[in-house]
């Protein structure tokens, strides 16, 4: 049973909500939940697992997928006010592949029960339509994650995750081992190593032990 | 206009036309027609183009991504009966990247115009979770594309590749340059020529100018 105060953002996120009949709408209160995940917990995983649909109140969710030796690539981020249909893929036939997502930060999010919202998506097509609409944006995200890792040159790549972590942290210092660094550009750690090691020649950036100052940020921009 | 003849095909495939009222029925036949693609032709490339909604009625489209240097990346490829939506991106507002699609065999299609399509989609749901959910099977086609090219590793992917061919075709030898299978597995010329050259020595293959004839299936298979 969802807590009243939290109806209104729910209602706003689940741009449905108008075009259910009053039954509809009480099932689906009371099958959701406020539920609060550490930082790095893993929310979904794989096949058999049907969590159900997030929306997320605070913090920061990540999807990847999982190659079978663990190389890890990372396709989206959701944050405040997003909802994450793939981790109630169970719902959606259509829907083949399997990703993993965890809580990045730590995150408040309204869990919904995955078989309530299927019941509901089969009986109101505007339900169905939310989460296809839903599951279509991140296609979008998808997309744009495999044209950056398959054809954008590796030192830009590079450039760009450390530039965003500066911005996103507001500290010049990035705290994250070359291993961890590798697996959010979709590369091996020896490459990271690598090109850190050339970015550190040419007076970017300083490295020790887990982690890298970034030192010039003018001419670390230029890579891009 | 339609010809009559194809209308039961149409009807068939648009899964959605039940749900039409008799105006959309009538204004989604007259902006249909037939059309013919040449093999090799290019349909759809990227930004601002709208060919519309096709519902192939024989042949083969690919639908592809291309980076900037001109390496090509194949997503998916659709035959009898399947609808591109792609080709239409800019009916569905979240679908936000840009793919190109050639008609890979000589095809015939049905071309549905892309604002009529819209405005259907516009004023009637059943038509908006239609296209939605024709893209989501391609999500499913992309993610899958993506894992192989990502995870597996490149000998397999060749095999996989060679022995799609031959069974696809019927025939043991494969006219094709490097360079346009590197296309299709998402690699380089000189990778592939490479790995065809190991094949060779093993036994598995025998190379001669622009084709490549599979004379040991059973050991190439081993491979995978």
């Amino acid at each position: 049973m969802l807590d009243k105060a939290l109806i209104p953002f729910f209602q706003e996120n689940m741009t449905f909500w108008p075009h259910l009949t009053e039954d509809e709408k009480n099932l689906l209160l009371d099958h959701s939940m406020l539920k609060n995940y550490a930082q790095s917990e893993n929310i979904h995983s794989g096949d058999n697992d049907c969590v159900g649909v997030l929306l997320i109140q605070s913090g920061e969710l990540r999807t990847y997928i999982l190659s079978e030796d663990g190389r890890d690539i990372t396709l989206y981020r959701l944050t405040e006010g997003e909802v994450c249909i793939l981790s109630a893929s169970c719902i959606l036939s259509n829907i083949t592949f399997d990703v993993h997502i965890d809580a990045e930060k730590a995150s408040q999010v309204i869990l919904i029960n995955a078989s309530i919202f299927q019941k509901i998506c089969t009986q109101n097509i505007y339900a169905e339509n939310f989460s296809y609409k839903s599951a279509i944006d991140r296609f979008s995200d998808v997309m744009w994650a495999m044209q950056q890792i398959l054809f954008m040159s590796f030192d830009k790549r590079l450039t760009i995750f450390l530039l965003d972590e500066v911005s996103k942290t507001g500290s010049n210092v990035i705290q994250m081992t070359h291993e961890q660094i590798a697996k959010y550009v979709g590369s091996a750690r020896e490459v990271v190593s690598r090109m850190l090691k050339y970015f550190e020649k040419e007076g970017y950036v300083k490295l020790s032990r887990g982690k890298i100052e970034v030192i010039d940020k003018v001419n670390l921009r230029e890579m891009i």
